[in-house]
């Protein structure tokens, strides 16, 4: 029991780093330093620089599926808008305070071979995905404008989401979210201007 | 005239590492085995980690603004659909072979202090200035559809770039860079579903 809360620990602040400096800069003896614990302490949670790589991945993906992927659960607003809008908020509370976690690092171990590579450039599709499964229900819904490509419209969404958060980190200034949510208004088809959040909060 | 040559091969080296690895993972220690110098040899042209990432940081610049950005040059089409398709090109070549240089390494350096990450802070305000440029021009021609946000639209086109290269870089399939097309095309208001070039090479 112990050691599980102790493992969350090392893994909470492992996440905080990789998202920060980014993922190939985690190792075991720079992690060990930030926690306060030795490297061979580290070494009896994760075996490798590689296993701690891969445990981090999976534990920011948790956070990031608890916060915004719109699975089916009681309270959950399904809607396109509302993912977008949990999407964006998740950034502005920096939740994972770097630069979009997945895409940065998926892009940083591309041509690695490796679990850990595999494992971002998982993660990065089902990002994708999640937002194109959205944009079909709004689309045979009728929320989207007519004509619209599905899956053009999906990337387009996804590119200005992934992009305002790195402007954001950039910049550290939350303007640019409010830029995004523009653009992704003119995009679906709503009234011009908005720089209001596209659903009320908790909807 | 020997010590330029050397040096400009010393950055080229450079330029290319890190926008495979990432400009952080740059170091002069590093750079040496990949360009078979003593470390010696090459403090002697970059006195430091941060001169040597500063100096890799200009030379990828004038790659990226000789390629790419339109200015007044003969032979090199203005318009915001040239400006577009010579930046999805630049990707498609890879002529810096990673995620994109900028957006990614501003990330990497983003709240960290000093003369590198003021360059790459300005070089994305820059990328960004001259799309927004180009989408003046081309709206107050008449260009875009009508009752286009200007900075929301560039913002958009800027998101899209990027995304679109790290995407290709990720997945290694070029498919990519004409969803992006797609999705750009909609965004200007041109018929839907064109998966062609935005504009004929070097018109």
């Amino acid at each position: 029991m112990r050691a599980e809360r102790t493992r969350a620990a090392i893994l909470g602040a492992a996440v905080h780093l990789g998202s920060l400096r980014g993922l190939g800069e985690l190792s075991i003896g720079g992690l060990a330093s930030t926690v306060e614990m030795s490297k061979s302490g580290l070494f009896a949670h994760f075996g490798s620089k590689e296993e701690l790589q891969l445990a981090t991945v999976t534990q920011a993906w948790h956070i990031f599926e608890e916060e915004v992927v719109p699975f089916p659960r009681e309270g959950i607003d399904p809607s396109l808008e509302a993912l977008l809008e949990r999407w964006l908020s998740f950034f502005e509370r920096k939740v994972l305070p770097g630069g979009c976690f997945f895409v940065i690092a998926a892009v940083e171990f591309a041509g690695l071979d490796g679990p850990v590579n595999d494992a971002l450039a998982r993660a990065l599709e089902d990002q994708i995905a999640a937002i194109e499964a959205a944009v079909r229900v709004a689309n045979e819904s009728g929320e989207l404008p007519a004509g619209k490509d599905p899956s053009g419209t999906a990337f387009a969404l996804h590119s200005i989401l992934v992009n305002a958060n790195s402007v954001f980190v950039v910049r550290g200034d939350r303007g640019v979210l409010d830029d995004a949510r523009v653009a992704i208004g003119e995009l679906l088809g709503r009234p011009q201007g908005s720089r209001e959040a596209l659903v009320a909060p908790h909807a």
